[in-house]
């Protein structure tokens, strides 16, 4: 029962075959080649206008390199205060953006509040050297703890965003699982709502290692050639990530991924509703369902083989858990079974 | 007849299989399954001690870490004044080490002259701050330009950074080539002639994405798990380089590879030799051929399919080319075939 | 009435008088004079134990080189959350330490609570490179709210820090008006309590521009000459802050200058705990006053010549002032005069 | 006999007094006094237009922080081999740019060779993200060799930077001892010649700490004051610099001190060349000579008092200097008197 991360899989039969079909010939490096156009083309396709794709090596990376992006000096990007370009990317935002710096704006359920997102830019009067100059809003779709931004409330952040001069940036590590939950079109969560720049993951829905930065325009990606180079994330066999990328998106794969680990996290969800054992946290609308669960009961779950992690509960949900409980986070994936999860229901009926 | 870079290349069958084969199962990530441990021992059998092994995804990251590894407030290290590390990086070396910098030394055939290198560490009195401290020397093996240093050549160097208090790098982006043409162990490359730290590349030979930064002693990695993080080059789903690796490593396929690679070389640089159109700028040692074409022939020998990079002569070795001359490199790979180099032997008979 | 900031005066006479005493003659340059290095001996004869001290240009300069002196890769510094190293220096803490991050710890009236401290330093566990490694602590005394630490409150704070093998660092801005509140000495409220380097600030208290980054333990320095180096902090004709750090000692006078504007300071706090328009907000121990006033009088008060800023509540202070309030902050320094306190006392009773 | 360097001379004593006058009183912080705004107009003057000024620390300080102005990723700016830039300020150039390089460009005399500069920047094709990208030129007017450009030097640099798309940068660590030699205006030596960014020296002439980063375009300087703070090189007392400018420029001063010391370098190398133990190794332009004299003197002088720098051959005047001689450098300053030339001429003759 392997709920610990979507990033434990491996890769989808269909991406690593096209990745071995591409293995052999000659084909020219560091981005240039014919395949590496196409994967090109595919993403203006399915953004419904004319992006500037740049695959990287890691979702940190590329979120990273948007914030090298956006970057000024003294610059300050505001992020949810549990976002994990605050938290989990060791500092690289910062250090590959060259001293930009985060500012935590609270929020519940994993987003960002408007009213406190107002309130942090305001605390940056215009050429107060000391505090530093805003630079950008960044924002993670589907959230770090499974939730989602509505399109309206992109939009308004976004509207903001605008208001204040500041571009907007998506951390999509999970963009397909947001995408299909909300039926809408890549577009639609992106440049429609005001996004500027997305960290479009592929890795945690299926690829082995496929992680594009899209500049929505590409006039603002002027630079980014070099920034990407003086990062180390520009590889020479570019085509071994253009070729997942082209498997992922044939046929609608990535969608199909995306609703299936979407669909195990509905069931568990559904076992947690039901049990005695598991309290469900809050309502899961990606492939992450974060439970409640008394401490006695962590050791038998995971003795009886249940792999997961338990949780640091959100600043703004600590309060559900009460001191003898522990938050617990299950992930789906591609390669969620159901078998897996039937089992796992089991357990905690 | 594909002769402009062996990173044209694609991945070979073995290792795009393994790769395929691991693409199922769960493993857990950023290194730390059973694989990725598999393939770190492996590491610590083919150098005979134990190592401390950190995955990375392009040579430039490796190369930069390493920089990052060694640096110092005010740290210059020396390299060949064509080395990759100053030219070809776009800034990633002084970037990733927070403002280390590249000091160019002089020497033939792709070298550094070890006369030069004593007088530039001499440059830097203790103290200075001025001027700043060396941290460094950084060696590439097989060289820039097809050439390699003599085991006697490294430990020479190896003992001058000693008496400075200095760690060596190489830079073995080709390590692989070069070790086949010396004969030697990687022991005998690396460690027994003084070497700390190693950028071992997989990607040019035959792996899609595979580069691993080697310390000899892992007592100086303490820090790289850090270093490695901040710099967004920790890979979630890790094992994708460790499945490259096994397959690289099994049955001695790395040496295999890099053998034909080199024979590919020579039988090049035999037909040269015997051609009336081209002369051999020097003997080639590993996997690249550089060449001297008048100008006039170079557009029938792309005319004709031949495919290759003209070559900006080094600073040392300039004068072999004329006014109507050009140097050109070519660059063989394990995809290299016999047949691809009768065809240009014909074509320039 | 200028109670805008002790960085609004000048210089004391005989700090000027010094200065311009030494000013003909010939010295050797950054920091090698005999000047240089009496002033040095001074430091040492005042902290008790023999210190590594380096002159640098702004307390922002020693702030953050302290934070790139013990720098680690992904490290973070814990500091108050309304610390002027994580509010008030444009980003140069984390910019000149190479992408350190400084992470806010909560605590009322501007004091690091130790509490919150232990938990977070307990946040990161070992090993965890997503998160990134503690690097330090680092204190304001006094604070930024003009309160104190006592000296058991450092000592706490270190041990903590000691537990966990963190520097402590303290940002001594306005550290003689904290010593002569405290009536200990230097070495008891640096060394003594467990503080390993110290911002010696002696701008706001009647120099031009001396300020000085002390490390009690001159081993831990050695990067410093390079580190300042890099950082553009190194004063060719460094003698003009020697010459004024020497009258700045010379008879105690940095102590009778905080002395007596912490007096200044006192009076102005009896006057407005006598007066009906201004209330205390809470009681001042250095030479920062802060009251709450009435939203409508502040116009008034300045109108009638007194200069001040108005503040940003402390988090944690907040709800101390009402809508209708807001919170005023009263500076006095060396310069600050019994006639302009009398004044303003008149203006508010 | 002083003639180590001109950093070793104090403050005139207009200087030092104008700094005693304005020592009482209260101006606000951080630049934005009245005396600030007064010495601001004052640039504006000698300048003949509407300049952006900034004061900071040091003159490492204002070359760093044009690099960082004029900074790119993966940025590359020219300079001459032997600057300052280069050899002297310890890494902080690139440090500050957030790892922006300097590639040395060879010339005589201690000048940038047009034609090597152009061969330099045409290294670099468009989009070639592995070499990086010019980001600028920077000349040291005088030089490093005190030498000077010739106002047509610099408007053929600054022709071929426009080509280019390149600002220009100038270090005027010893702009005054130029300017006097060349019997132009400021405006002349800078701007009219295409100058975009200065480094203006005044601590070398005369000043305790004055130096100012002048933009001759202020547009271009949009970003400056939070690259000033973030690099901790914004004064709070800022008057204390504003008051050496104020007393450097009153009456001419400025150009006095410099015609001075020039006159005494002139005697010297008057002297110089009629010894017999000393030859001329170039004629001095400004207030640097340059000496060649036989090993076996150096002791002997020493012994007698006369205290000055060997110096390094520079690359193209090694020859010059025989086996059994060595180049030493002697540097005159406002505070030369005729008597320590006079003096020094007895010792040699």
């Amino acid at each position: 029962m392997h709920f610990a991360s979507d990033n434990w899989a491996g890769a989808h039969p269909k991406i690593a075959e096209n990745l071995n079909r591409h293995s052999d010939g000659f084909a020219s490096a560091y981005g240039t080649s014919t395949l590496d156009r196409t994967v090109d083309e595919t993403f203006n396709t399915i953004f419904e206008r004319e992006v500037a794709v740049f695959f990287v090596g890691t979702g940190t990376a590329a979120n990273s390199l948007a914030q090298a992006a956006i970057g000024k000096p003294g610059g300050v990007t505001f992020a949810h205060r549990e976002a994990h370009v605050i938290d989990d990317e060791g500092g690289a935002p910062g250090f590959l953006s060259a001293g930009g710096r985060l500012q935590p704006v609270d929020g519940p359920t994993g987003r960002i509040d408007i009213n406190n997102l107002k309130a942090a830019i305001k605390g940056f009067a215009p050429g107060n050297v000391h505090a530093g100059q805003p630079s950008g809003v960044s924002i993670t779709q589907s959230t770090e703890i499974g939730t989602l931004y509505e399109l309206s409330d992109i939009a308004a952040i976004s509207a903001l965003c605008k208001d204040n001069g500041l571009p907007l940036h998506m951390d999509g590590a999970r963009f397909a699982n947001a995408l299909v939950t909300l039926g809408c079109t890549p577009a639609d969560m992106t440049w429609r709502q005001g996004i500027d720049i997305l960290s479009f993951g592929g890795t945690k829905n299926g690829c082995w290692c496929a992680e594009a930065l899209v500049f929505m325009n590409p006039d603002q990606a002027k630079e980014l050639p070099y920034i990407r180079k003086r990062s180390a994330q520009l590889f020479s066999k570019s085509r071994f990530v253009a070729a997942q990328f082209e498997a992922y998106f044939a046929d609608g794969l990535w969608l199909e991924l995306a609703s299936h680990a979407n669909g195990m996290a509905r069931a568990l969800s559904e076992q947690i509703t039901a049990s005695k054992k598991l309290k469900l946290a809050w309502e899961p609308r990606a492939n992450e369902v974060f439970a409640i669960v008394s401490k006695d009961n962590i050791a038998g779950l995971q003795a009886s083989g249940a792999i997961f992690y338990e949780w640091k509960p959100p600043h703004n949900e600590a309060k559900l858990i009460t001191e003898n409980e522990t938050l617990i986070r299950l992930v789906t994936s591609f390669a969620t079974t159901q078998e897996e999860v039937s089992r796992f229901g089991d357990l905690i009926a």
